[in-house]
């Protein structure tokens, strides 16, 4: 069994670590920190939980972090940088959910999320945990950096492509929309009910943090630095991402072969038929990217549209599938939720 | 491995049952029909089950339903009791989710349900597969009439004062509220998105059909008549069900103790701590029930909060539990989910 | 031209006020304040509002509000006694959206609100604005209490039956429904869509500060005390209350009848034809409130639905219809909106 | 005052042209018609219109269509270009809501709407209204085609550039999404709210209705033939459109200063300051468009953010527009409602 330490679980990529860390079958919670809440057994906080999870939080200073074999970050941007080196150094593996080791540079990480990086040589050393992409590094990380939602669905969307070398490096669009959990469990107006439900915006438009994760990625995939136009928009959903995301064909192709081909093997891809429009809710609380390819009027404009659950292949479970893939077990153990519609 | 079969699987009964069943460790999916969709593979009508279910819908009159261990009918009212019989006749045992077989008396069920009932023997033989009331009959039963979404909320929430004989059997009021999803996966205006979302509304006050079902199992257990008024209402979401239920004591007694100890050994009820206020997303996909009981201002009256998912504890995942106790199977097998939340 | 102002209008009430005060052919808005928002265009907080206000939020201490005819506050509870009875010394009149006058007995109130009472003289003054309850004392009041949200819903949905002298005063069942709204634009997790959407709970059962309102003003309409039992709920909604009310007759009579005379010369009371269920939408953005009044089963236990936009006619739209009672004003003036629906 | 018919009054846009010309100052609504409902009142179909439309729906043979001044078809496609052309004959202005008119090539309506035009003289003389583009030709017009709610927010969205010529006619992108009541009233499954809440998907990514509207008018406006990709989406809210379009600058300019200068005189398109992010609510139930431009990096690359409520700019309220046009009266005559929100 692997013992598993969660600091910082009291937000939603929090409790749906909890969730699927519980049904996990080589796993056991071995504590879980929170400053505010320590002392609160979890499932007082949150009541899905009650009758699966018996742990109570545990005072960061308290937690014997130490004594996991893999510690969770799913704190605020700027924790896991400091708290994680120490943990590393003894040999605990350690899986990000935050930003902190996302970006390779600490210059441009530092840009974009406006503090000093106090560990940049654990940033070199970090592996960016998008096993369809960089499968084989996840493998040997001792730090994994969780990738963000929407950099999840953009680059499975767009990677293919770019690896066939079949489209165009610049003029990349992606139009991305998201629920609402994306924006975390904070109290904070412009995402009660009241405001964000029978509504639609586009936010961050001059510019958002996953724009430069999602080109660093991308960038890598291509051999060539891409040139793309991020825009995020807050949809009155709870769960899911829908990234709609436009290209150029560079060559006569069958788009929608390539995909099917890239991702055959990939047990939380799926290729839907041509012609196909995947709904959000279709991998709600499952671990899975749903993809289709269209090619308007049979031109060389290519869109693609990518869906995932931002909470699970969005954070999650993707964290829990990185997990699997460290300690060698099967990737697909603990993530075999189907998912729930309507 | 238990042979199933699914007669109409097309609604939201249908594809929750097909969810669970294809997580369930002893159940192998045999055959499921439909009239309307004969030839459509089930996860082209349903992309929530792409690569989980692979079953085919088969016409009703060439589905091998006789080699079948169980069919669970997913049908609207009135089919099952035409085309039960003859498989009940070849020894298949049947779960029907839908009304067939609720109320024992055929008279009664003519009145609300509008048509003759066909099998009026079988009505006798049936046995209300409301687990937590009648487990015992239930492991007996060939035939078991799975109840509605409301009166297993509201018997759920009223049984144990009714049993303890410390409340009036008159009286007793059960204001309920449900998602969308119980009117089912038909097309209907009242129900589009544009309709009933943003809004909120009572139905059927003079009178709704989950009325007699709830006061015929209500009165068994109280021994005596009991005197209901039910209030059902729309409430703008997809999945839940909300009993508020009231009742006037008798004795000076306390009801959550009650409350505690008659649940104290089932599975999927859940009493929550004195002062708790249950949500419905607490049991959001998973087959369970959490009541809080409160007395407000220490008076007499007794006020019940009851909560269920319509579609799970309230439809499929109780067929699921019914079967379990046909075939003795652990009674929880395939329903350990966890609630998904947010 | 009545010059107005509002202290306090950053909440939902406030714009609200602001929607309804805008096309209002006989109101000027002379100031409105904001300790927070002091030097922010009201239309920059409220886009909405863009093109239709161009006031600026003013710091209380610089707010010309005695130069006022009627000062609204749109405030949390407890300011108004604190800051209307200058203004009210001044000949200023004032209407309190607040709860601060709501209830005649100084010791009730501390005891609700959990603070001392500062202004007790005023409280004894102050006329509580139901119109149709109380219109002739709202005339010549200089300080109306506008009432809450769900003591409008409740009280307009009993008072007839109450007047009438036909049910008992005991056993009353308000079991209440809110939209999100009605909890205020105050950065909380509990309605943040992602917590509040897609699900359904009761709340402050074993007591709300709207019972004490209610039981005070339908205790007066009857002329004794009443005993009631009050539920509120959260509904995933933006706006809307849902009152559902139970009775219990006291004689042979036909209820509807008794509503329909009541309320035959009221503008702003939409009595329902026999066997109809009023919906939450029909009355968005509208100063309205729709009943129906059901016997099921002909028996003595009558129910009511009552519905109103909890910022319309449940308080924004009630303020300005007491506003135009205290200026001689037709009482329909300004609130001729028609219901925004689907 | 001009006696307005509306012909097919039982869907969206038939309750919200009710509802705006039951407060226009102007109009007596002379008959509405409806082969399903006639002899019901309208406001029993509409309970939102209690009070304000006395109005019965008449069958259409019996309606005195011909006596009014100008008749509103809000019907299916097909309708109007049989019924309206007896009535143009007759000197009767009409106003299409639906899309019998817009197109002007009779062989590219017929390839898109998949029947026969049998009133091709009159797809000739239809003015399109879209009055921010095509006022002058509007005020002669005798039929008016009244625009679509998506081509709505992307001409006007993108027309000033085009106008202005600094952006390339190719690679145009509009990203767009829908709230669900832009499908209209009808008995569908994929609308129900337990489908298309907490959901959202792409739809007719092949190709949709508007794209050769939207084509239509950006090359008229543009002087010469434009490229454009049009991804609509449906997303779970009630109203509004909000399209995020993307362009090429091909010169070093201003392009929020173009739509500042372009609109500066325009009652119903409102350009926000630089770096906002206009949100559908904001425009909720007001005859608005808000727009917004961004320039990400300040780069080449132009993102429009363009809002409409598809229900009033986007059909009723630009059809009263366009009436008010017709009959020489103030353009913005009946349609100063201020936005509701939340």
């Amino acid at each position: 069994m692997i013992r598993v330490g969660i600091v910082g679980g009291t937000g939603y990529t929090g409790v749906e670590l909890l969730r699927l860390l519980a049904a996990h079958p080589h796993v056991v919670l071995h504590t879980i920190t929170s400053r505010g809440e320590a002392g609160t057994p979890v499932a007082a906080l949150f009541p899905s939980l009650r009758g699966h999870v018996s742990a109570v939080f545990v005072h960061p200073d308290q937690a014997p972090l130490t004594e996991c074999d893999v510690v969770f970050f799913a704190t605020p941007n700027g924790v896991a940088m400091k708290e994680a080196p120490q943990l590393l150094s003894k040999g605990v593996r350690v899986i990000d959910l935050a930003a902190d080791f996302r970006l390779r540079d600490p210059e441009v990480w530092e840009k974009w999320y406006g503090m000093a990086h106090v560990a940049p040589e654990w940033l070199a050393k970090a592996v960016y945990g998008l096993p369809e992409l960089f499968r084989d590094e996840i493998r040997n990380a001792q730090l994994v950096a969780n990738p963000g939602c929407y950099p999840t669905a953009v680059q499975l969307g767009l990677a293919p492509l770019l690896e066939a070398g079949v489209i165009r490096l610049d003029g990349l669009i992606a139009d991305c929309k998201s629920g609402v959990s994306g924006a975390g469990r904070k109290a904070e107006i412009h995402t009660l009910l009241a405001e964000a439900s029978d509504n639609f915006k586009a936010y961050s438009v001059s510019g958002h943090r996953h724009w430069p994760e999602i080109v660093q990625g991308l960038s890598r995939v291509a051999g060539g630095k891409v040139d793309l136009t991020f825009v995020p928009h807050l949809t009155p959903m709870i769960r899911g991402i829908h990234a709609t995301l436009y290209a150029e064909l560079t060559t006569d192709c069958d788009p929608h072969a390539i995909f099917v081909q890239r991702y055959a093997n990939e047990p939380f891809v799926d290729v839907l038929p041509p012609g196909a429009h995947p709904e959000t809710r279709s991998v709600r609380a499952a671990n899975l990217c749903r993809i289709a390819v269209h090619r308007p009027g049979g031109g060389r404009r290519v869109v693609i549209l990518s869906v995932i659950d931002n909470l699970v292949k969005g954070a999650a479970g993707q964290a829990v599938q990185n997990m699997n893939l460290l300690f060698g077990l099967p990737e697909t153990m603990g993530l075999t939720q189907i998912p729930v519609s309507p």
